[in-house]
């Protein structure tokens, strides 16, 4: 299979797709990304994914290295060039190259890498039994509201799932408030509403995560953005969020079933909605 | 100048040193590193520095890619090929290249990335005057004791820094205790005693930290690790160290003036020790 990447005004294939060892994105996770889904050429949410780039850019003092036409562009070629109609493109954008030092100089020039790799179908095993989460502590940075690629904690949670036998984990602020997994959103149904926590710097707002409440309030259901916990008397399912799964039920956490232990009515609901909506990208 | 570097089993030109785009350590700031010092030839804490690495290495779910004598042996041979003899040879490993999820796969070639750049000399300048810091809340992860790539937060602490005309961003806890700088610790002198935060999650083992405690004790003065603040009534200086700057005593922060003003005796005594003891080496 020819991958093709884009780096720093070329394409080239992906195994020849390299950086220099004193990119601030190596040495210092001086950088921001974005993963975009594409299903069969239309890009999901393309808008809102270079808004938040341009966002998290800026929170780190940086503008974007393109005019958004021309990064957009770049994106839209990316996917061409390579073999997946439904694909994840990858963009990321870090400050540089240059000697290691903190504090970089204003003139560097930005380092830019799209890559387009294959979308993976939501599996619909999971959705039989549901997904498995843990809660951790959290124990990331504060400004988790930046997509940045600072993700080392992210990374050690979801080992610590893995070792648990977990498909993800969540993080609980000081008072047990569920944020966020550590690629994924996550929502609770409390007495009949969908919940999650409000955006803050404590959680990143996911591009899947806004699409949910939209879906969830076209669908006529009642939506709340607030704090909540696990051990809600009211709560009867989790459902967590992402590009790659959509909605997924979260049936055990920490060992223990969420409600009855099966994937709720609420939860399957929107997965299938979510999915049309989706798919139906395919046909526009 | 022809630099040379160590990346994955071989010594290449600095300019042609890569890696792959899809390094987890670009991707996922998903490795550690050290920086140490060498002094005409002589490394200074090699053992304490590899220590380090070894328990950083270990804090993030992996093993030193190399036994102990074959990475010191590296880390001097790096060395060598490089034209500084008072150098900071910087060694950094990831978890290796893979297709981009966060859950790494457990067979991955980690990556050894090694480089020898000149070792600036302590400014005497900064000593006329002193150095100026500035405070912030504590935004970083909470797990500032392991040494790792994910630096961002450090890095938007030192462009605050230099935004307000200072030289280094020191974080505050939430009870205002002063912790560390972005790449430097601190200590103060409070009721003649030299006082740092003491080792927890909140501050890394500095090398030239401990070095300082010892040095300061072995100079008959006393010295403790507790949380402090700079409201301190009986404080009467602060300083920094690092590999880089040895001792600095602070003499402004948040634009105020630290005690008097001036470099205090304690600092400046300090300091003088510390580069004698640093000059030692050289002649050892």
């Amino acid at each position: 299979m020819n991958l093709i990447a884009y780096v720093n005004n070329r394409f080239l294939p992906l195994e020849k797709a390299t950086i220099h060892i004193e990119d601030r994105g190596f040495q210092f996770a001086d950088g921001v990304y974005e993963v975009v889904a594409c299903i069969g050429g239309y890009f999901l949410d393309l808008e809102p994914h270079m808004d938040r780039l341009e966002r998290s850019c800026s929170a780190i003092g940086m503008t974007l290295p393109r005019s958004r036409d021309e990064l957009e562009e770049l994106v839209r070629e990316t996917w061409k060039r390579n073999p997946y109609a439904d694909a994840m493109v990858y963009v990321q954008i870090t400050r540089g190259a240059a000697p290691r030092t903190h504090l970089a100089s204003a003139s560097l020039k930005p380092t830019l890498v799209i890559t387009s790799r294959a979308l993976p179908k939501p599996d619909d095993k999971k959705l039989a039994h549901g997904a498995s989460g843990i809660t951790l502590r959290d124990f990331r940075w504060k400004r988790c509201d930046i997509k940045s690629i600072a993700l080392l904690a992210s990374v050690m949670g979801k080992q610590e799932a893995h070792r648990q036998g977990a498909d993800e984990a969540f993080w609980l602020d000081e008072n047990d408030h569920v944020l966020e997994g550590c690629s994924t959103n996550i929502f609770a149904v409390i007495d009949s509403t969908l919940v999650t926590h409000p955006l803050d710097h404590q959680v990143l707002g996911g591009i899947i995560r806004r699409m949910l409440i939209h879906i969830a309030q076209d669908a006529g259901l009642k939506v709340a953005e607030h704090p909540w916990k696990l051990a809600t008397t009211n709560l009867s399912e989790c459902m967590l969020t992402s590009t790659t799964n959509a909605v997924l039920p979260i049936c055990r956490m920490d060992g223990s079933m969420v409600a009855n232990g099966t994937p709720g009515p609420v939860a399957t609901q929107l997965r299938t909605l979510m999915l049309q909506a989706m798919d139906k990208l395919r046909h526009s």
